[in-house]
């Protein structure tokens, strides 16, 4: 049987630990090498595992890459959803969000290197990745929007600015440099996406 | 004597019309092909030159390939910036700016392939090619500060949030489709930039 990912899904806890420490190799090895370069059996070496155990999970080096993107799209998601939904509306999710992003980005710089690689190793790969997180987006702002959290527009035009906020800054500050406290780059973040950067009446 | 990119300045009008033929080959063929695969043989034959003339330039595929990431970046700017500096005030000249970039990726869908490849192929040449926009674009904040156009600020955070808003919208609206009218498009996205999501007091 066979994940969308194109691995196959492990029947025991064993199973699975190999194939965690196999996805995990495998950031680091083309995070580092790079894919043309990558080798499956040093994945397999970086995981400690056999090289048999490679291909009773995955066809090829494209496989466990294709793999490897879905499991990072959703070790982002799983690691940023709960610290918004912990919020009581969309504008300080999006605060908490941004500030648990750059968290993961701090600590997952082969992140940045894997997506950027899928859209020359898996086009569709590299599409989907982004085209779900936007979907995400574009749900919770069409939700705000009918809260009256928000004010209505064009959904899918924010989800894909708002998107391109957060990977840039994640580059920023996550990936180029540590400069800065999450929480203040997330609070100036949220404020612009809040309140924009006109001058505002009180002021 | 090299110009920073390594390549070497054309004296007369053909060597410049040379070169200008051998860059847009070169996006061609990195566009396509990417950089691995690419080869200076097929550069000069898209150029219509001989390959003599490609090391009149350039010494190497890294070379040229650097040569365009400068020029790709020259070119965004030169395209987009006029139509900034036509408009009174920071917050029309973004709306501006937004839509002619977009107009501007429609027809080089190459760009994005190039930048991106960049990372690997040129590392400081992809954070030269960034840190340059948001420098530009936190100097033209800082402006609107200083002349009570908008509010006070953390200009480097803004800077990079709006570049990769626009980047993103490049990508969803310019190189994976020609959805949308980047008027309307670009209207959306400033309206976030001058007045954030929040419901304000007249609605």
């Amino acid at each position: 049987m066979a994940s969308p990912s194109g691995a196959k899904v492990p029947r025991t806890e064993r199973g699975r630990r190999t194939l965690r420490a196999l996805l995990d190799a495998a950031a680091d090895e083309f995070g580092e090498r790079g894919f043309h370069d990558a080798a499956i059996a040093k994945i397999a070496e970086r995981a400690g595992t056999a090289i048999g155990s490679f291909y009773t999970y995955f066809d090829s080096k494209e496989a466990i890459f294709r793999a490897l993107v879905q499991d990072m799209s959703l070790q982002v998601k799983e690691h940023v959803v709960p610290h918004i939904l912990r919020e009581p509306d969309r504008l300080s999710g999006e605060r908490a969000g941004i500030e648990a992003f750059l968290g993961f980005v701090r600590h997952h710089k082969a992140l940045y290197t894997i997506i950027d690689q899928a859209r020359f190793v898996a086009a569709d790969a590299h599409h989907d990745h982004y085209q779900g997180i936007a979907d995400g987006y574009r749900a919770s702002l069409d939700q705000a929007v009918a809260r009256g959290e928000i004010q209505p527009g064009d959904n899918e035009v924010r989800a894909w600015a708002i998107m391109g906020m957060n990977v840039f800054l994640g580059l920023r500050y996550g990936v180029l440099t540590d400069d800065g406290d999450p929480k203040d780059i997330s609070a100036t973040a949220t404020d612009l996406i809040a309140n924009g950067l006109s001058m505002r009446g009180a002021d």
